[in-house]
């Protein structure tokens, strides 16, 4: 079975290409090939149980696409996007990237099939909840209209739109997984306007000081990075045809606010550990912030077998374990 | 002020071309220039009260739309699409036209945006109800989920994302309007598999026989030509704050059965008139209309002013009105 990941060098990418490794297999299948694909050419592993190649390039320009998919991929992850603050501030380069590098991989799947029938790849896309725009309802449904307010946003829901519509036609079989905020996202503070969701749990853990930009009742939607790889490899393998139409999901995660984030970390760490949040009230922050969906009911996907965590308790857990534990390195 | 009318060689473009040529202004001001296109040249009218010009081209080619938007017109009507049928037959013609004949025109103006700040046109763009697909509820409210069924509908709901995401970062000011099948439909039978709605109507009006595909309790959403005509020229020109982030409306229409159209048909014109109606059930044409909306509340175009007729015997007397008066000559 060969497999390709684009966006492959990204955080969730990386964790992927970790689980794929050590388990050598996906849905019952050997792994014979894994290609590796980013912007910049992704780092391989020593001693992989099957082949790797990493190939560096830009989905945006059609003819990379074709290279990428002459080896006819089994399954394809697409992960790789502009992210949302970028996407917002280079609006040429967010749907470059976003909407027409998608749209590329998408019509380069097609292309293949006209020449070999046979083929039709799964194609498991990574949207965001970004799709969805405010007011919101207390929890939002999986019948909830996508009515973005940013590009990032509208690029998501006008591929998701796609991949329905090739997957109606039989081009391939595509799943789009809307995934929660990434808790605890390993690795150094970054300037994203949601980092704080992670950092003021990951800086105290390893005795650094975090600051808290908003109000501790602001409540927000978070899955673990294991949570995330988890959807990734449920969605390649589960029955297209049980997904119906609509062929994305919102995936399950943890409603909570940040006082029940804190009480958590308290709870599992102790209060030294809270004591190191600093509260520094941002405007801007709190003002972005206040325009995001806070919780889900994401019964389509929990039908369908996509699991994580239940309780923001044991979101920290899963960070202890697979970050700060002896056996691993903390991913930079 | 400029007009540019997209799609101006199809039935509604020429409708709201007549419009605009009788009245001779739009929303107060003087219209000084009308610009009428289509893939074929669009016919002009002699003895117009303000400049006409007609023109051929692709939008699908970028220096076709440039050539076209060099006079930068004050409001766009974009009425040009590839129609359900032949966009569901010919996947590659649907996505030019409907979606990058669209994201061209989007982005040229945006083009000249950024060499003429002051320039942000009023961009009035032809959705359709095929951007939903069932399951429906009874009636479909205006935060219900676009999740179409068709690459036309895909392509429509697509449009309109960048619509929202255009007009939010201030490139043009765009209004979406989704207008019900229009009914009664002039002109000979087409092959449209909506085309028994009108021409149950329409044949017997004139001494022929009309056949009805479909049982007699199927529910369907019309409007008039004229009311279509109407959306148009009021979209042109409401305040567009007042629409607010999500660009599109559904517009008003009329619900009703075939028993219902049929009744108000006798209530109008007579029994004679009704038994030129033949049932000759369509399988095919029964199960398509079967997917298709039958009742919207249209609740936030109504409170922006928009108006269409109550009651499908008023549909009737507008067609009898503007098409079989002797003053009148039948659109062909």
């Amino acid at each position: 079975m060969h497999i390709l990941i684009t966006g492959a060098a990204g955080m969730i990418g990386r964790k992927l290409t970790q689980a794929l490794l050590k388990e050598g297999r996906l849905g019952g299948n050997a792994i014979s090939r894994l290609t590796l694909h980013d912007v910049i050419m992704p780092d391989t592993a020593p001693n992989a149980p099957f082949q790797i190649v990493s190939i560096g390039s830009d989905l945006s320009a059609r003819y990379e696409v074709r290279a990428l998919l002459r080896v006819k991929p089994d399954i394809i992850f697409h992960l790789a996007a502009v992210v949302s603050g970028e996407a917002e501030d280079d609006f040429d380069k967010g749907y470059r990237v976003n909407l027409t590098g998608t749209w590329h991989l998408f019509e380069e799947v097609r292309t293949i099939q006209k020449q070999t029938a046979a083929y039709r790849p799964r194609l498991v896309f990574a949207s965001s909840t970004g799709v969805f725009g405010g007011p919101y309802t207390e929890r939002i449904e999986d019948d909830f209209i996508s009515a973005p307010l940013t590009s990032y946003g509208t690029q998501k829901a006008m591929a998701e739109l796609l991949l329905s519509d090739y997957t109606r036609k039989g081009f391939f079989d595509g799943i789009g997984i809307r995934i929660p905020t990434i808790c605890v996202r390993p690795g150094k503070p970054n300037k994203a306007a949601s980092g704080f969701f992670s950092s003021i749990i990951r800086e105290p853990l390893v005795g650094l000081e975090a600051v808290l930009p908003v109000s501790e009742d602001v409540r927000h939607w978070h899955a673990s990075p294991r949570s995330a790889v988890g959807f990734l490899t449920h969605a390649a393998t589960i029955d297209g045809d049980a997904v119906g139409s609509r062929r994305t999901l919102s995936m399950p995660g943890v409603s909570c606010t940040v006082a029940e984030q804190i009480e958590a970390l308290r709870r599992v760490a102790g209060a030294d550990m809270v004591r190191r949040i600093r509260h520094a009230s941002d405007e801007k922050i709190s003002r972005m912030v206040a325009g995001w969906p806070r919780n889900f009911n994401a019964k389509r996907a929990t039908d369908l077998g996509f699991k994580a965590e239940t309780n923001f308790e044991e979101i920290i857990r899963v960070h202890i374990e697979d970050e700060l534990s002896d056996a691993r390195a903390t991913v930079a």
